[in-house]
């Protein structure tokens, strides 16, 4: 058994959004695919402890941005490893209303698709949700973000809640890691924070005093090794 | 509304395999997707006509194969646009049988994936199987073939049957094409037919007269003008 050959099933990186009541939430998602064509069908895997799922379950609809390449890690960090529970991540990011109003992010999104929910099924820490495309449409020509470039471009920690997240790839990068007590980013010295400039390698006593978190913005004193 | 919009959600190509009581039989499929990680699971969407679906629901067991960036049109062919139903596949291929007792197929394959269904979900035209993870192995390092690889650079045809077949995308290849009469190969002048070493451009009449249907070897006079 090679978990690791887990990575070669493709997929990629997504911001799935809902709302309710006026209140709207979103979250990083990878676990996304067109399962049907006659009609145009998706299915969606979404964490049971998220508040997104709480709003696609009352609103019974959600959409999907699809991230461009050079999404920074800020962005994904705002949606992969934030909570909507604690913060408002719609007031943070660029965004506009679907035709089912329902909020669609448009930082770093090369299309987006529109959906209403049509079944769902129980998969224990998450649901799946089937729903039918209401709406798709192109935002830029840039490339899409897989997960796989995601994993190993950018040098993106994989959230917990991820579908794909695997415990040996976790244990095999606890070598020269911070972990950010504010937010929970971690900077590995072996990637680096290629978004703020700090090239791969560069351990974290030799980064600048000013850097600070690009995620959360915290400073160098709120980082604890681990 | 751009339908094309969808073909920005990442998938691969993949051999989903299934048998019972001796028999085996397979298919491509592009919609799979890992869903969860504690335990490992994914799902597959299959269409309802197909015979690996009639085996999946008897044996409650599939098995993945993830095809390579090179994985030829004839391989493709073979498994994505002839039935099971009048030939059997396996005898054309090479396969090993899984811990599970169901084949695998090995051609061009980076990695495979074992494993049991847990539950299921009708989509409509097709059945979506959530599995668990039995095994997951590497058997070669080369790199994953995308879908939308196969689509742009092989220039492949998209079965109808495909998860992902966009009617507009067909309408818009309806130009200098010629059917296999025998297996429904569709030769493509945009396209040429690399594989055979027949460059982008070349027009049917143009082929040379050894030509032969990539995926069932049938002669240029198979062939009518679509």
């Amino acid at each position: 058994m090679n978990l690791d050959a887990l990575f070669s099933l493709n997929c990629g990186m997504y911001i799935i959004s809902s709302g309710y009541n006026g209140k709207y939430n979103g979250m990083i998602i990878n676990a996304l695919v067109q399962v049907t064509a006659f009609p145009n069908q998706i299915i969606a895997s979404v964490n049971k402890e998220s508040l997104t799922l709480e709003y696609i379950k009352k609103s019974g609809l959600y959409n999907i941005s699809v991230l461009d390449k050079d999404a920074p890690l800020q962005l994904i960090g705002l949606f992969g490893f934030q909570t909507g529970k604690k913060i408002d991540k719609f007031s943070k990011s660029q965004f506009i209303l679907g035709k089912n109003k329902i909020p669609i992010v448009t930082d770093h999104t090369v299309s987006y698709v529109e959906t209403k929910v049509v079944s769902k099924l129980d998969a224990g820490t998450h649901v799946l949700f089937l729903s039918e495309v209401l709406e798709s449409e192109f935002l830029t020509k840039e490339e899409p973000m897989t997960y796989n470039y995601y994993r190993d471009v950018k040098g993106g920690k994989v959230p917990r809640t991820a579908a794909t997240f695997h415990p040996e790839e976790a244990d095999k990068a606890e070598i020269e890691r911070h972990r950010c007590t504010v937010c929970g980013y971690i900077y590995d010295s072996r990637y680096g924070d290629p978004d703020s400039g700090i090239d791969c390698g560069v351990l974290f006593k030799d980064l600048p005093e000013d850097w600070v978190c690009p995620i959360c913005g915290a400073g160098k004193d709120k980082f604890v090794k681990i």
